[in-house]
């Protein structure tokens, strides 16, 4: 594996220097959008969102036919506080259903065209349990943004990160109030179904890594490092290294959100290639997105992460672009304006 | 053209003995769904709206792969009250763009493997001003229900309706008026993009059609021919063909929405075959979704006919049904119940 940066600190620099969406595409679609048969505005928010398109894919007419879907997975030590209503072997399981084709993920990829990829992250070795140490050591923080970094394919229209990581909406919990402040229990959701206790076992082991770790809540990186895990760090490279070849991004729940607001933290504006591509059901994401100035495009109520949610959305942004790239204008067709 | 009906009469007699969906098959379906690798109740809405299509279908995995999208145009006499922001000759250069693959809805039907297709009703022959008279003879809404029913292809997996027709939303807001009640203004909206003044208008016309057909008020098939128009009654006879044939309909807009709901006022439990696509930026349709008991799958701000909305939110509905007809078990991945 290619290392494109050997530190957080090297990491750090490439997001000191993120490039913009393309001007001129950006007022070429634009021009477009406004000469096509239909009243002004009467695609609502299609006709944003596919200008936005164009503008990061530097073109006057996007397109969404090679989407990729890419799937990070990591073991959490944090499991040992009782956070997660499944075993903490689930992660393997269904990392070889990711394989198999059996998930939720591997049909919405194949309904929306979408190339997928499914990377496990040292299953057999978690992260730290958060509550008694940091999660990683900078090397491990550092392999695992690599992971996602050079997951990433420059010649995909579109990327949507996914994750399966028993345990990890704690850490993405730990994250969201480590980053944006807040008592550590109204970050906390049910996850995969967590009871009462459950749920209170999560508020208390997040509060109990924010103490622990409340020398670094003022560094996003070192804070992925401690309270994060490792598939949160590959969302992040991958969202990252998306903003460096301008590819766009759909974010997809709670826990790839949670990861994308590191990189949003370290750098204001380094997500503005990323729509937000739903608001799951999981207790903590409708503030996130809001603190992050994101709307969602879908409210259906999910809540089961591997980067579904997102996945759904890419039908939105496909019939978006469809609309801006393939209609007639009044000219062309022929028909009388307004 | 084989004639289904030959009078409103008849029409109300197939309403009257509407099937239901396959309980079996509903039954199978839930089971099912029960079974998939996710946590319960992870997939949030995608779960009934995949079980629903499945009772409808008549099996355990239900499918999208051939959808139907039918575009009905006509056009209204009630456009001399100055009610629309477009000359009425864009209905006809309409069809003539979506015959040539240049609109909007030709581009969402492609995105998303639809088959489309136009009917033009009698363009060239306005309905009648209802603020004059009634819009239609019983013989031309008769005519009209029947092009819709004829238009659907019973192997379709869903059916979309849409509309094209300068002046319809005026014709809706009357129909919506007419079945559901409250005053003509609060049911006008913008349309394809009137001012100030020309939203007055709409509402007047709207007043003066419900005091001159005050007496069929109480009968909404009559509501439909004195203040519908020939694609309105189109949709409706389309809607109504669909849930002969057990295929479910994704509404679209307003326009769409205020048609259907004629045939839900006519036998209460009529559009069980039909979810809300989305709800649109015109005025009326979010309080039409409420009064019809429907939650819209999308909420984007589309407003612009054609069934573009519904056909955009076919994009859930593929998602949906690939999950709960494409995932694995949790017993055949091998995967750890919770």
């Amino acid at each position: 594996m290619t290392m494109p940066f050997a530190s957080l600190s090297e990491f750090r620099s490439i997001l000191s220097r993120l490039p913009a969406p393309d001007a001129g595409a950006l007022a070429a679609a634009g021009a477009r959008n406004g000469q096509l048969t239909k009243p002004p505005g009467a695609l609502g928010r299609l006709e944003d969102l596919a200008i936005w398109v164009a503008g990061w894919q530097g073109v006057e007419k996007p397109r969404c036919d090679r989407p990729q879907v890419v799937i990070f997975a990591g073991n959490h030590g944090v499991v040992a506080q009782g956070v997660s209503a499944f075993p903490a072997e689930v992660t393997v399981q269904m990392v070889a259903n990711f394989t198999h084709g059996g998930a939720a993920i591997n049909q919405l990829s194949r309904a929306f065209g979408a190339e997928m990829a499914v990377h496990a992250l040292e299953l057999d070795r978690p992260t730290v349990d958060f509550t008694t140490g940091p999660a990683m050591r900078e090397d491990e923080v550092v392999a695992a943004l690599a992971v996602g970094w050079n997951a990433v394919d420059p010649s995909a229209d579109l990327l949507v990160t996914g994750e399966m990581g028993i345990g990890n909406t704690t850490a993405a919990a730990a994250l969201a109030a480590a980053l944006f402040g807040g008592d550590a229990g109204s970050w906390v959701g049910r996850g995969t179904g967590v009871d009462d206790a459950g749920l209170q076992r999560k508020a208390d082991a997040v509060a109990r890594g924010l103490a622990l770790h409340g020398g670094v809540l003022g560094d996003p990186l070192e804070v992925l490092r401690c309270l994060g895990g490792r598939e949160l760090a590959a969302m992040a490279g991958a969202i990252a290294r998306a903003r460096v070849e301008r590819v766009p991004v759909v974010l997809d729940g709670f826990i790839c959100t949670a990861s994308a607001a590191v990189l949003e933290k370290a750098v204001p504006g380094a997500l503005d290639h990323c729509v937000a591509g739903h608001v799951s059901a999981e207790g903590g994401h409708a503030r996130l997105l809001a603190a992050l100035g994101k709307t969602p495009l879908l409210n259906l109520g999910l809540r089961l992460g591997e980067g579904s949610g997102a996945a759904l959305a890419l039908g939105v942004v496909k019939g978006a672009v469809a609309c801006l790239s393939g209609m007639a204008t009044f000219a062309e067709a022929g028909v009388s304006g307004g």
